[in-house]
């Protein structure tokens, strides 16, 4: 690839693949709406509110792919929803379309699904169950990249993140935990497999506790390598086990499930 | 019921709707953006934007009943969509949560799986797969239902409606057509069974085509009576027969798979 | 037929169909273990405890078919629950075994799926989920029943019997309700078609409200006639409606999902 | 339509068709290998060989639509099977790909399933299990009409009949039967529908006995309107049952499961 | 844990996790009606007759986890399947009910599933088929421990052992070979998962053959590591082959399914 | 075994299997229209045509085991399919019927559903969507074996061969590729196992690229073991990538679903 469009790149995630993901382009296009810091010599940084339509139509001009973790990475009021993850996927998805319709990573969440519980195990195609408005702007942007597929053949490979961080923190993120190796391998078959569409992907290590089947991405040919269960003992001698009755016990989504709606808007 | 509020009663069919809906309940407060004409003795008329946050809470004040027909029901510019059907949808159901969570039927549309083929046959917990912007924000608010029941209880019917007219019109109509009187027996099921959770229901009458399965809303003991056979006849012999592979004989949606987005904002 | 063999004729849906099914035999053998009046022409009654494995041996003698209604019909303390219902089952298989394995319609009941949820629609394959020991105890018919078919080729159709009145009484009934005549047709079906098998048939009425699916049973040709729906409005105006949360509301099983264990062995 | 032509004219449902089918068009072509009396006004009669490539050129030639009732029609030698309907099939679909491809019904048979039970309940994407060789050239005949859709998109009615006579004529026909109109009433629907595929469409009356769901084939309107069951009565009355073990009872293609192969190559 | 009770402890597997299971609790409690020998320091020996209510009430006093190993663990005479695991199992739910309800490894058997064919691959929703009176006895503790979890929110581990050996033995043990090293990594997830509920878990080891898919289970995190395929040659060297048509070949439940049914009450 | 047939011997795989199957048979009987070189100690060369009913009558006699391997292994005009794979099918299964029912591998085809696109997953029960006379012809074997195994009991492993080389070549056979040990090792499970009945069973390696699941087959406790992950970096470096649009990147069957249909009979 040419030009590699990173959007979020200042946020948790996206300062990891900043690095891991430069050598799949010559050039990384890195845009957040925080400061990101000083561009390295393959690197173009742009400041940019994805709610703003005509800045997002500038971003993507001249990229031959986009890694988009922009918008808002957890439960906020409305007016922030709407304006990064709601109007900023529209954005999105009509620059791509004006620009060639370059091939996207969408990061979803697995917040579109919080409130199965976690005894369901879930194919792709189970009807989403947000838990909050966060989760809901997250099918949005999932059912507008349908859209734009049916409708214009754009593709997009929707990676729905379970818990991506350094190693695995609660009983939880032993099934939810997405290792920064497994997010990159998964990136570069995104962006290699000839034929891409519009698959849902479960955002998950090789882990031993199991919620999610992507059996339906098994065309890819992505193999996660990171295993939670590396983790399990010392998360079980460190962290207190989560009472049976708790959502952190019960729902998929964890403590999102309890967060507040703000209406602010 | 004391008082059933219906939204969009100035549109097609909540013209039809102030009419039939009257003996469910002692008083109808209808609510409209545009004029509703003179109010009966029954009825109260509120002029309301669905997109302002105060105007809907004052709205919803005292009723025991929502049919909310109100908002865009067609394809229509990004901001249109936003404010009624968007933003619009966060403010029924903030409302309604600070109101005691009355029952909310919900107007939703098959625009939400516009892009299956016709000869798909969907039950309800098919994957979502919106024709357009319009068919994108009742996937929205579906979702927000949902998102509603499963954290706060409110109970609401998600009625996917398919063509609601006095008669069916086109060969298309002939598997997507809805009665007014099957419309309003359904009603009546919603606000009479005892426990209605937050079921997705096909809004069509007992029609010969048949593109989707009501059988998980079976529990609601509605029978829909009008079939669209009774004017396959007259349909074959007065309407041209679309081309087979033109949008209209191909998509559940029809033309508005083909419809423009227009992003205004 | 020549002899059919009634169990429970003296219980509430016994005393119907020892009327109902005369004509569908030359000699009704009728037993029970409470008094079941005089004999007519064509009746042979027989005072027996099911749980008297000598007693069902000669029970079952010169029977061509038989319909077990018998044992415990409703939740009851465990001793009279395993003495009727659970060795009682074995009792009438075994001497079924030895008497050259007449054709079975064994009286199961909805209370093996009673933990359900009103809004579930269950085929017949749906995993059991008993509400106390009566559901329990039918489970374990029915599983000796398909343990008999498999092992030793004994043909029984398990009829799930929801609410067997003259009338449905309440809400609930609007689902569960099978009338007699549904009943008898029913019946006859099962005695007729050449190759039974080990079917499980939902036995209910063509009620408008629907919780279950007899595809499974299609291959029988039993069409039921009657609908509870005729008795809605009646239903609406005289019976108070159950609160949403109750268990009346809540699932399949209805009260019975409250009902005590009672262990007295 | 302009020209119908019907192969096969001469058999038995052949004889009914070229009757009932005569107002569907303008000009009925006819064809068969043996003879088929006096043509009519409206009537174009051919003898031809459905083995015979050129033939059956000659035959499609100005045709507007096809109703392929030819080949043999039950067990036969394999000479004769692979003459008229292995390779009968192929110069068919050949000629309609040089004739501008006009829809086509293709009749299949109930024996490309005829080794599943008779409490199977089968949907048309149940894999096959021919019961003889005439199954197997019925499966070869189905599988190449979805062949000829997917590569060039020639649309194509596989319509599995069951038993269409006048009237069911024993047990199993109380399942299999469809009567004369309710095929002519699937004609009509397979030619008007404006997009038609490739549907698998099981060809069986109104039916209270059914061992097949039509479900996917909702999307032609189609509704027989007989039903066996009106002959239920008469049938127990006058046809021997058969024997519980007998293939007349176990086996949804009956007594074909039991005939011979024959290789008379 | 502190105490950990292990019922049917003097029996094959017993034996083996008194010994395996130590590590997890302050204190073994051990039961059995046969004679156990010697206690050791961390263990409190109890004999105990399952069918007996007052000693299976005082048995589980203290208890923080139960591994229920006890009752008749192969086919048997009625009374004794009666006493032991019919009437066992409901002393056995009774009295945790009564103390806390501490959460339970109920050690079930795959001859619930025993008449399914060894080509048929099962999820643990498939229906039951048991293969004798003891199948159906583990059926009733199933089905019971459901009952417990739905109606008073007892968690129950339902363990479907298979074949529970130092080494495979047998062709069939191929498929059902659980080791004892996996099921002691099983007892560990069962016991350390935050909440349990009611699941079904195949209990059988990471065989290369396999006719059951556990990933209901998925959420549990257990990954067995042994594997029956070690020892195929093996067993290919010494074992004779069953013959094909014979019950050790064709159904899951092996000779099970041809033992007597013995009815002795 | 004491005598193993593999017809098709001269071919690209028949060669391979030539050298290692050798020891699981006494004598390798091997079959071909072509030339096979010179017999060594253990081989028995028969040149046969597939078409010549008498030719493979002979040829079956006194075989153990078949491998089969014969016939067009590519698109091919239609007399030529139709000699050697519809009619040789016939031949093979007929000589088999009357040589005692040796088992028989019979190498099927992924171009039975080469239609599929490159996401869908299949299980082994999808309906069959052939792309060509080729793929047409194997699944009317694929059917035949099935007809045979429910008439006559003849027990056939229906293996669909992906793309049996050394080593993957393309971006398709990342998906497709079937190393020669891992069909070595399918051979050896296939005529090893005490009941084999009539499995369809992808042949495919352990990808980790993957569009077919083998669960149904997992009763054989084959495990593949090459992986054409290892040969990915080679192909993505030294292969084009196919455009997305191209037939090579949408269906399974790759160019085959392009290929022309010759019908020269």
């Amino acid at each position: 690839m040419h030009r590699l469009l990173i959007t979020g790149a200042a946020g948790g995630i996206g300062q990891i693949m900043r690095r891991k993901l430069a050598p799949l382009a010559k050039i990384l296009r890195l845009s957040d709406i925080s400061d990101m810091g000083v561009a390295a010599e393959n690197e173009e940084l742009v400041i940019c509110d994805l709610g703003d339509k005509h800045a997002v139509m500038e971003l993507l001009r001249d990229c031959d792919a986009i890694v988009h973790l922009g918008g808002m990475s957890g439960e906020a009021p409305y007016s922030q929803i709407l304006n990064a993850n709601i109007t900023g996927s529209l954005n999105l998805f009509e620059a791509a379309r004006a620009h060639g319709m370059p091939r996207i990573l969408l990061a979803s969440s697995q917040h579109t699904v919080g409130f199965y519980r976690q005894d369901d195990y879930l194919e792709t195609s189970a009807p989403m169950r947000p838990d909050g408005l966060y989760g809901l702007s997250k099918c949005f942007s999932e059912l507008m990249a349908q859209m734009y597929f049916d409708k214009f053949g754009q593709e997009t490979a929707i990676v729905r993140i379970g818990s991506c961080f350094e190693t695995p923190r609660d009983h939880r993120m032993l099934a939810t935990w997405l290792s920064f190796d497994d997010f990159v391998s998964l990136t570069e078959r995104v962006f290699s497999v000839p034929k891409l569409g519009c698959p849902i992907i479960w955002g998950v290590s090789n882990n031993d506790t199991l919620w999610w089947d992507n059996k339906s991405a098994n065309f890819l040919g992505w193999k996660p390598k990171d295993n939670s269960g590396d983790y399990r003992a010392s998360i079980l001698a460190n962290v207190p086990r989560p009472d049976p009755g708790s959502v952190s016990a019960l729902f998929q989504g964890g403590d999102f499930t309890q967060k507040p709606i703000v209406h602010d808007l």
